[in-house]
């Protein structure tokens, strides 16, 4: 089967796996090398990957590669047994936390962290209601379904269940409120929601720092605050989705929430932790993690296994020692300033927004009506294809494209994306 | 921390990690390396492993490990790209399933793959109610909480949900029905449920094919059939979760259904399929899938990807190429007379049953009564580990001694567990 062309490869895929699992592009790409941000097709052809933000420290880089083969020669067993690799990993964990962040749970992936994270919240607030961002994506399960209004609301959904409260995505480019009272007023429908519970009983908040899917979103600065202060004042928790933005991504800071000046209750870790591996964790109070050992043990088989711990280390040593933080900052701010030229020069660029490596380019036909320019962007994303450069788009109208690479994506790489960008923007769009 | 005692790596633990995961054995083991059936601790000591079923052909065993070795310094990223590494896998696997059973979902663990396949049951009947087994365990997640009885009635449990609806146990030798007719019987605690939800819509049925938790039961050899048909003729789905007992374990079959005769909608395998590395995997009729695919994407960022996918073909072709399931077979007819040998003369053994490398030892302070030894059971799994042998305990009561060890096992190590068991009982129960 490893001899397959590209279009037997698909078909073979067509039989094989579910119809519901697309590929990436309408000339779909085998891919079989990955080198730091850079991925390598079946024909040798190079790909620069400006938005898998999984490998966050570069595709197959050589020290988690290397952390990885040892481990795995050696011991790959349960937290059933004593290991101090689960203990290392929990320690340099919390290290980058706030102290009250102190408990970790290791689960296999953000869907497993987020349910886990929803399993504390209910434990430790014996209530329910959760309240959502709208357009939200937490995972692939079926309370996370339930907890995400972009599957629920969208094909082959079958919305809400009573207990979810979806508020608007706090989005101060196209949502109802843009100026500098956004926050507060975003703020207000939680607190709306809250007071329509009255006794009914708070479990909590749950949102992405900056959200992804919802479309590349900075929260208004004084949102969060604002919301935590309220979902507290009613019995509830606030956790903090850090799956798409923890790890230095956003440059400003080494989590998301930081950038806003709070503290959640829980944090839910995924997709970088492990750069490719899988991994998830949940790290919470102490008090939480109290309420959660009501007498139901909670283990995961796979779940802070060995490698799985000694990756995480080694990922997290790595984002550390490579100050990926201060890069993703400086790359960040230069490509801000780029795209925001591009934005001068072309009217489709409604918005650009975001901080370090986590971009967003909001494409619009009309800057007034901010009609999405939805096929634009789905071309512009295949055209870069064709350049070598890996895009994607996110928002609710899937006209945002995301920037959103591996962490090692360098001031050439910047130069050589906007170049591109530039070029597709004046010939063909 | 590499440096810490045990009592050291104990108490890091205790203070990073949640409270409610609880360690093996009343003196903690810490392992430090692991080679095919035995493990080693800190200080060099080996153990044999003699109930770690996710370390199917071995721990670290150097094939398995060279896979995963090579394509981790080669590429691992997700399924939105080509690659040929999961349509061979998926190939490999569909070869060793019936016919119906012809595409592929993979994700994380055996949690996320019950979360699936409920997910695709529900899809295709659009219905709800499941009808679940008593002391069954299916995972984590909240919905999965839901559907284990040995976790929503054990402590801290808060009981099923309305669409739940669990039936007996079919346990020959401590349930309610222990004569010819109980397959029937068993049977008609399921077609009770169906009558009674009559027009409310049955989504399906779910058990292990060998309940684990349960007890290392071996269900009756018509049950299966009789529930299928009761099942399907109502419109709902038949899901055999195979986490526990695929991959050849039972000996007799390289799947545990097919140990009854039946072929199921849908099959979850978790555990062996990795070896230890988290995987999880949803096989399903190219029908069910088709219903799935309703426009809801099914996306999971780790599931799939390509050292998942080439440490799962490894895994499988190492079953097949070393015979596993036929040396299963024979050193678990070895080990069941040699049990049954032990039960001749030791009255505390009152049931010796299962298949291949899935075998339990139900302890009993009294055949007529069938008293659980709790207490006993727990002695003897901690002398055992004193004497250098890994068991655990399973069952409703914890009275089940479990025995599944990693493939490898062989007659020597059968011969040791035997007499190290012999004489325990002879001069410590």
């Amino acid at each position: 089967m490893s001899g397959q062309t590209k279009s037997e490869t698909l078909a073979t895929r067509r039989r094989l796996l579910g119809r519901n699992l697309s590929v990436a592009y309408k000339d779909p790409l085998k891919i079989v090398r990955g080198s730091m941000q850079y991925l390598y097709d079946e024909q040798g052809n190079q790909y620069l990957d400006a938005y898998n933000n999984v490998a966050h420290v570069g595709h197959c880089h050589p020290r988690v590669v290397r952390a990885a083969q040892e481990q795995m020669a050696l011991l790959n067993t349960n937290t059933r047994y004593l290991n101090d690799l689960i203990n290392e990993y929990a320690s340099r964990l919390t290290a980058t936390l706030p102290e009250s962040l102190s408990v970790c749970f290791f689960v296999n992936s953000g869907s497993e962290a987020n349910e886990l994270a929803l399993r504390l919240a209910r434990a430790h607030t014996k209530a329910r209601d959760l309240i959502v961002l709208d357009h939200a994506y937490h995972g692939n399960t079926t309370t996370l379904i339930d907890i995400s209004p972009y599957k629920h609301k969208g094909p082959g959904g079958s919305g809400p269940p009573s207990w979810v409260h979806s508020v608007p995505q706090p989005d101060v480019y196209r949502g109802q409120y843009r100026d500098g009272q956004a926050g507060e007023r975003y703020a207000e429908h939680v607190i709306e929601v809250i007071e329509e519970l009255g006794d009914d009983g708070l479990c909590g908040f749950i949102a992405e720092s900056l959200p992804s899917v919802g479309g590349q979103i900075v929260l208004p600065k004084d949102y969060l605050g604002l919301v935590y202060k309220a979902v507290r004042g009613a019995g509830g928790v606030c956790i903090a989705d850090e799956v798409q933005t923890g790890y230095g991504r956003i440059g400003t800071h080494f989590w998301g929430f930081e950038s806003y000046g709070v503290i959640p209750d829980i944090v839910v870790l995924g997709k970088p932790i492990g750069n490719g591996h899988p991994i998830g964790a949940v790290v919470t109070t102490a008090e939480i993690a109290g309420s959660f050992a009501n007498g139901m043990e909670f283990f995961s088989t796979f779940g802070g296994n060995n490698v799985s711990c000694a990756i995480g280390s080694e990922v997290l040593a790595t984002v550390l020692d490579e100050h990926l933080q201060t890069h993703a900052r400086q790359i960040g701010d230069h490509m801000l300033s780029r795209l925001n030229e591009l934005k001068s020069r072309y009217k489709i660029i409604g918005d650009v927004r975001g901080s370090g490596m986590f971009l967003g380019v909001e494409l619009v036909r009309d800057r007034e009506t901010l009609e999405p320019a939805t096929d634009e962007a789905d071309t512009i994303v295949n055209l870069m294809r064709g350049e070598g450069i890996l895009l994607g788009t996110d928002g609710p109208f899937h006209n945002v494209l995301k920037i959103r690479p591996p962490m090692p994506f360098d001031q050439n790489d910047a130069e050589r994306l906007i170049a591109v960008l530039d070029r597709i923007l004046k010939t063909n769009i």
